[in-house]
Formats: C-alpha cells, structure tokens, sequence
C-alpha cells in the first residue's frame, strides 16, 4: 500500500504542470486564465464595447497610499476582436483569487467557472503549482484516493435546534476502521461549507494522508452562527442575507462551547470513531479559534490537540485591543479552567497567526500569559493579515502534528 | 408522526410568504431581486457608469422573430444614483433563472449569491411561492426535516476508475431501517451535482417525504460521463473546461447499462437497503433518460420502476430525428429485450416530455412502438423543450408514484 500511495504521489507531481498550462475554461472561444510555463498567469476577457478594464486579486501587489493598503489592481490592455489580456509576473505557488473589473464595475470571469464564496462575495479562483508537494498541489484535486465529503443535519438539544455539518470521511473509512477525529471551525461570516470552499480542507486531507503525512481522520465541520442551522439556502430561513457576524448580534440561548457536546456526541454514535482524548482534535479560524479556546478550555479532558488560527480571543464588544494580560491574571475562572487544561497536558496547544492580523496585540498578549505560566504551546507566524492563505498553511501544518 | 409532519407543512407555508417578500440580497446596499406581494419581481443593479442595462431569463416571454425562438430581455431603466431597476410581471410559482447585461455583457447579479451552473455558465436563481404545495414551494428548503447529501467515492471495476456520486439519504435513515433506492441520472454536460443544485431533488425529496407523499428512500445520483471520475474540479483531472458531450466523443471501455452494477453494488453493500425489484427504481433527462432505458432493458429484473425524462433514444450520430418505427420493429435484439422487460411486469414506466423538445419525434416513435405491442406506460406531456423546469415537474410526480 505504501509503494501504491508514493506511486499517487509521484504521478500526482508530474501531471501536474501539464494540468496548469491545459488552456482551462472557455467563453467566446476565450482561455482563462492560462497559467504559463513559468507560473505567470495570462487573463483575457472578450469585451469588445468596454472602455476600460482592470484585474484585482491576491496575486497582484498591494497598494499603499497615504498609510492606507488596499488590493492591487492592473489594467487588461486590448489588442483586437474586443478580447482584453493582461499577463502577471511569475506567481509562487498558491491557490489565488481574482476578479475583473469592467468600466469600474467588479466582474467574475465567464471563462472561469471555479469561483468561490466569501460571505457574500464572489471570487474566481486558480491554483499555480510548481514542485512536489507545495501549496498549489496541497491544494489541487490530484490522482489520489478521495475522502467522502457530507452535508449531515443532526440534532442539538442544547440548541432545541436542527442543524447542518460538514463531514469528510477519509479515503476507506468504508471498509471498517475506527477513526480520529478534528473538529475544524469556520469564522464569522462563515458556514460549514467555508473550509471544503475557501479552505480546501477536502484536498489538504486527501493529499497529506495519501503521502502518508497525515493520519487519516474523520474531519467534522460544524456552522459556529447559533442562531442559524445553516449555510444561505440550505435552511428555511432560506435565502438569507450572508453578513459578518459578531457574537453581539447573536440571540443564542447556549453557548458555542456549551453546545458542543451535542456535536460530539452525534459524530460518535453515526461513525466508526476512536473516543479517548488522544484521538480528539480540535481547531478553528478567527471567531472558531474563539471557539477551540473557550471549548477546550471548557473540557478539559476532552482534546490533546488544540490550534488557533487567528483566534478571537477575550475581545470586549469586538474590540481586538481589549486584551489585557492584566485582566488574565486577574480572572479567577479563567485561571483555574486554563490551569486545569494545562495540567492534563495536551499533546499540542498551537497559536497561528499573521504578523499584520488585527488580532496579532491579543494573540500575543495571550502568549504572554502562556509564557508566564509555563504552559507549552506551539507558535507559527506567517506574513500577511486576517486571511485564508494563512488558515491553509495553518491547517497543513496542524493535520501534520495531530495524532502521532 | 403523522400529525407532526402535518404541523410542519402547515407552517411551512405559513412562512414562505414572509421569507418570499423579505429582501433577500445586499450589494452597495441594493437588495434583488425582491419578489413582491402580487408575485412580481424586483431586480435593481447599481451601476452608475453604464450606458444599458438589461435582464434575459426564463421568467420573460420568449422573443420570437423570423421563426427562431430566443430568450427574452428586457431594459432597466435609472431612476437616480445609479440604480437600474425592472419589475416583471407577476409570475407562476416556479424556480427561475436570469441574467443581467451590462451594455451588453451578460453580468450575474451581485446582490443575489443564489446561482447555479448549467454547463459552464452560471445564472441567478429565485423562487416564487403562492401556495401551499406549488412548484416553488416544492423547490424551496421548508421547515422539514431535512435529508444528507453525500458525495461520495466508489471503485468501478468495469470501468477501472475511482468514480464520484451524489447520494441523498432521507431524514431518519441513522435510525437503521432499510430504504428503497431511486437511481437518478443527468443528461450529457450534466454530471453528478447536477440533479442536487438544477434540480433541486434534495429540496423535492424532503418536502414530498416531509408530507407523506412520497416514500422515504434514498437517492442516487452517479456521474454519467464515462470518461470522467467526476464533476469539474472534483477529480484530478481537475479543472477541464465543461461542455456538451455526447457519446460519440466518448472513450469509455464500457457503456453506463454494462458499468451499471458498480454503482449498485456499492450502494446495497454500504448503505441500509431493500434489495429486490420492487424496491429499486431508476429515471434520468436527456442521455440520463437514454440510459434508464438502456439499463432497464439489459437488467429486465432489477427495476420494478423507470422513468425517461425527455429521454435521448435510438439516436443515430446524435440525430434527434432519426428514429424509425420500422426500424424498431427490425431490430431482434431490441424487441427481445423489451420483451422480456414488459413480460416482468414494471409496475411503472414512465414518460415524460415537453411538447416542443427537440426530442419529441423520436419519444413519439418509441411510444408508437410501446402502442402496437400493448407495452403499459404512463405519459406526460408538459410545455416548453428541454429544460431543467420540466425535468423538476417529472420528479416531482414520479417520486410520487414509485415504491407504493
């Protein structure tokens, strides 16, 4: 079996570059985008009566005018037939978005139909991948086996509510095994459908267990908005507006972490799952890393494996500089849960996060505590602010240290 | 139970009114489409710079010039601020599609995160509800208990490929009863999320199960594309350029009736099943269509229900017209076959088709042929060609009718 999974592997990395220089969409007889031999990217758009037309995106420098960051943009030029190109600079490996912008107005590309949902906004999406095992191919949909990817409705009695969850099954979950399990968060404004979207957690999963890298694991990916049972359009409140939602406007009458047992609990009796608390994992990003800290601290018994993505932490009315180590120490409650979490000694306590994240002050307030009462955590700081690149390398990394 | 279920469809709709007239989307704080209280509907687009702003969909009468028939359009108009605005007709209860067109480029609504793609276009989506059981209400998530949705990989050793399939399990199936098995297939440039997002089957299903009118079973959508493992962007072959693909462009080393038993096999060996002919029904649109009559023909014992929606047959070169009775006649094989297939006594065969599909000719010569040799089938025959509005109309009365 380990000799057919290297041989995925292997197969995986050559066929790759021919996957991304395949011209990848149509419309109007239009490729894009088309990634070239030496990772720039070309797009074309087909707009024969625009006056202008521009790109932004994650792959074009920001721009910074009078202290201020905002998303590079670049002009598409015409060169006839009405069809607009612009070529980029060599790209790293990454999975990237995009969007053009016709006469000032933001514009999904018509020849490309992979596009992605951020609470409520669009964006195309293309992978750029290089070597063997980088993040485009961590990323890429490659020739190995594939996990099982639900949309499951279980009960919560603490919520009185129906509620909806993402499950992914490992790639022969099937055949009998007993499984761990990481329970994966999603952050304000996100569903249960944000970490197999903007996420990738379906491909990060079946790319690192093929390589033998991760363990295979039962991934559980619950809805964090307690007031609503699921996605926009997967619940009777139907066609909902999608909006970035705090804490503050919630009119929850439980609490994420005291309603997590009902998840726990449906996972366990419906799969083939190992129940002790070294098989237990829990993480999230933004307000889910909130949530893997107040759970966990919550039951202590109950995870060896702990990660915070970005995580909201003690925010006061969603002030991220209201941490303060002061008020920590100061906390009765919040002392002894932390005390008794730390002495039932997790296996691993991770803290990710971005150097420019408006949650950098509090996350590293909250290290400082950590530090002061020699509680073992481990840190990985990344480039760039509050933003999924940074929770999938985060995710990576963290699938790679659990269950070992 | 029963009184239960009856609560929910009463309050169903109940709320449908107020979720129909809520304003669903936000974009520079424009919310469309707005479905108003006499059915009409409300598009508005911001777009201060542009010289014409369209919207073609399937709710505006079709444009008929010189014979040929084209979608309709018609023009917003600029009040002020920039925002264009158009408010049909009252409509029907229906799901419907549409689009706008900015001077002229088709542009999806950014107000409206509602989409689906048909091929490798997208267009918005809204549903008008009136009534307690009409279409709309139909295809909208209710208050009911909801089913799974499961994609889920599968070995085809006919095939030799990893295959991927959509699979619906009804609300309650973790309670370990057993449940008969609709097999429901897409048609050519479909693939296996097509019935669950165009179709809105996960919607039928659990609102006609929800009120007793269809038994709870589950459903199973497989990818009908021989030489494809899955949906663009779901397999490793990754993100290929959708398109319209008949058989003829085929390469597959077996046809979908000889790789049938895979799928079969893999659902009664994996899920809680009934496993005789009187629990196992099949029906698919278009090539779907052609295969449920090929699989039911070549296994004249497996399926006490078949259903051809729109049903691609006997076609020649992918020639809807060159059916021939006499030819049908001729053919031993077929009328063995056949034979056989009548002689065990469906309980229900099934046609449906719109009065003016480009495959009615050859439907019509089938049913002639099913005529003359006394062969019992049910007909129905719906407005319009061949579009998903009819196919949603099949389901809806054939799940019905199976498993009673």
């Amino acid at each position: 079996m380990k000799n057919k999974l290297f041989f995925f592997c292997l197969f995986t990395f050559c066929t790759i570059a021919a996957f991304a220089q395949e011209a990848l969409f149509d419309s109007n007889n239009i490729n894009s985008p088309v990634i070239n031999a030496d990772g720039s990217v070309t797009f074309k758009l087909f707009a024969p009566k625009a006056i202008k037309v521009e790109i932004t995106g994650d792959f074009l420098p920001k721009i910074i005018k009078d202290g201020d960051e905002s998303e590079g943009i670049a002009e598409l030029h015409e060169k006839n037939n009405g069809v607009w190109t612009y070529t980029s600079k060599p790209l790293s490996a990454e999975l990237y978005s995009y969007k053009f912008k016709v006469n000032g107005m933001d514009y999904l590309d018509p020849a490309n139909i992979y596009i992605n949902r951020d609470i409520a906004t669009y964006t195309n999406i293309f992978i750029v991948t290089k070597d063997r095992g980088d993040k485009g191919n961590l990323y890429s949909v490659n020739e190995v086996p594939h996990g099982n990817v639900s949309k499951i409705w279980y009960e919560s009695p603490t919520l009185k509510m129906h509620r909806r969850m993402t499950v992914y099954t490992p790639a022969g979950y099937d055949k009998g095994k007993k499984y761990p399990v990481l329970y994966l968060l999603h952050g304000a404004g996100g569903d249960e459908d944000a970490w197999t979207t903007l996420g990738r957690a379906a491909q990060i999963m079946d790319n690192l267990i093929a390589c033998g890298k991760a363990k295979p694991m039962i991934v559980v990916m619950p809805n964090g908005n307690l007031d609503y049972q699921a996605a926009p359009g997967a619940w009777s409140k139907g066609m909902y507006k999608p909006m970035f939602k705090g804490d503050g406007a919630s009119k929850e009458i439980a609490s994420m972490d005291e309603s997590f047992p009902d998840i726990i609990n449906y996972i366990e009796k419906n799969y083939h799952i190992l129940k002790d608390k070294s098989n237990r994992a829990i993480c999230g990003l933004s307000m889910g890393g909130g949530h893997s800290f107040a759970i966990s601290k919550r039951y202590p018994n109950m995870f060896d494996y702990v990660g915070l993505f970005s995580a909201a932490l003690f925010m006061k009315g969603n002030d991220p500089q209201s941490s303060d180590i002061q008020e920590m120490q100061k906390d009765k409650q919040f002392n002894i849960q932390l005390a008794k979490q730390f002495n039932a000694r997790p296996r691993l306590y991770f803290i990710g996060i971005g150097n420019t994240d408006f949650l950098y002050k509090t996350n590293a307030d909250y290290r400082k505590y950590l530090d002061i009462h020699s509680y073992k955590y481990e840190y990985m700081e990344t480039d760039g602010g509050h933003i999924w690149r940074n929770w999938r390398i985060y995710l990576t990394h963290y699938a790679q240290e659990i269950f070992k």
